[in-house]
């Protein structure tokens, strides 16, 4: 029986690492800087330095580790090569390999937001459920799905981008990826400002949002004080990630989906403004699929990568 | 080395079987008829003793059979049983369980529309494939979900429900499920006959579909003559379908949808149709994805389940 293994998640600007117990508890928690200057190339040899220190540090046996999970900003394939990282300056990278070399530890690899969604449903939001989806509404829509405990990579690495689920056909603006009316456009915090000064040009409502900066926190503060026009575009908002969310159930059928990013730090009112249109597009057995806030924030990478190595 | 499985697919009217090889060439195949009548209780013991009577017809050893796989009408758990099945006049049924029993052979048990994925991946328009989206256009639009090359269950039964997605805002009549502008409603045979219908009443063009009764197939019969309002009933079901299929590739990413049930008898133009708007809703990485035909028809439940109790 294996004790101990490694979360990895690699950012833009900073590597997360976690030191775990197979049970879930963290041990220790650093963060080193992401060299991407170059082609990326220090990355992976730092982040085996950094490894090989904290196991000297703890005085741990290599034997007793069950392995190094990484998760990484972009699409993955089924064998632990990254396909492509903008952010980390990387092409075709075998992670997986080159960190077993370096390291002799089994590595597996995930894409960051799937494997944020495991470390959900292993000690976050999800936790007791195998069936989860997660979506994160940040300054974009990002989602990882997860069925029957694992992963769900999809074939060209896209499972779980309900970020670019098509929403509007009148969105005149391209989204980043090229398509309009994309979910991302309306739902993430850039869609909610989006909406809401959408609504303050066509609509001559007073509102506190006519007075200084826009943003989703400033958006949901207003419906939480009770502000109409916040409201109105707190039910846009709501309609658009119910439905999208709505045809996500009529895929996979999820036991619960996870909600997190910075919009979601609004809380619970989130959760019932997308509710309240959810229950209206999907079928009788699925209208009590549970919603909850994501818990670990920006932990939940370490922890979704380190639940990778354990079976 | 086990040699031989049944699949058994059973309908509202017949049951289906067929007696396999575990590569898949079918040895036998025949029907029965469904006994509905009572709670059904005589479905189950008449499948059985079809089973028992082949078995000894054919002097197959039991030893030999890898299992009984049974595709039903209505949602099945994790453990093989029936949640609930009304055209079987069937309520919660253990079949797995009560198939073991009678005959002391392994059995497993999925949903008809899930089972039949599994088929058309295993033999039909999706082999070669592990990742497999079938999508049924009957009088309603069932769908099917492989990953891995198993089947997608989904926490309440629900997974694959594609039909149910919602896709219309302005659909005035509710679907058969009680929700309104579902798929099912605008891309099954009766949702041509719908979107037909309308445009005839809207428009002023001529157009043969006002000469006789309408269906999907005289609508895509016309549709290949170069009827332009047939033409424009094509090109509205193809947006709808089209970006329904972007969604779920949005979520599951298969390599492959494969298009069956009655629609599909018009063929390759129906592919056309659906990819037309299908690319404009996917990331790049996914505007490749395959489109076939299915190619089993009534067969397709008999091989998948067959499929099931093969590993």
């Amino acid at each position: 029986m294996k004790k101990y293994c490694f979360g990895i998640d690699i950012g833009g600007t900073t590597v997360k690492c976690g030191l775990f117990d197979v049970q879930g508890n963290v041990l220790d928690k650093w963060e080193i800087k992401t060299r991407s200057e170059g082609n990326g190339e220090n990355i992976i040899p730092d982040v085996a330095a950094a490894i090989e220190t904290k196991i000297s540090e703890k005085g741990i046996e290599k034997a007793d580790i069950a392995g190094i999970g990484v998760g990484v900003p972009g699409p993955v394939n089924e064998e632990g090569a990254v396909v492509t990282a903008v952010n980390l300056h990387w092409g075709y990278v075998d992670l997986a390999g080159e960190m077993e070399k370096l390291t002799g530890i089994t590595t597996k690899v995930g894409n960051d937001a799937n494997v944020a969604a495991l470390g959900e449903m292993w000690k976050g939001g999800g936790e007791g459920h195998k069936n989860v989806v997660m979506v994160t509404l940040g300054t974009g829509v990002g989602g990882g799905i997860i069925i029957g405990g694992k992963i769900l990579t999809g074939s060209h690495g896209a499972g779980g981008e309900i970020g670019h689920i098509h929403v509007e056909d009148k969105m005149d603006k391209p989204c980043g990826c090229g398509n309009k009316g994309c979910l991302e456009q309306v739902a993430s915090a850039t869609g909610v400002v989006y909406l809401a000064n959408k609504k303050l040009a066509e609509s001559s409502m007073s509102s506190v949002l006519r007075e200084g900066e826009v943003s989703a926190k400033t958006v949901f503060d207003a419906v939480k004080a009770g502000d109409a026009l916040a409201c109105e575009v707190a039910e846009e908002f709501g309609k658009y990630l119910g439905t999208a969310l709505a045809s996500v159930t009529g895929v996979v059928d999820p036991e619960i989906f996870v909600i997190g990013g910075g919009v979601s730090k609004a809380g619970t009112v989130i959760l019932d403004y997308v509710k309240k249109y959810y229950v209206n597009y999907v079928l009788d057995a699925c209208k009590g699929t549970e919603f909850a806030l994501a818990t670990l924030g920006n932990d939940a990478g370490i922890y979704g990568a380190a639940r990778m190595v354990i079976e």
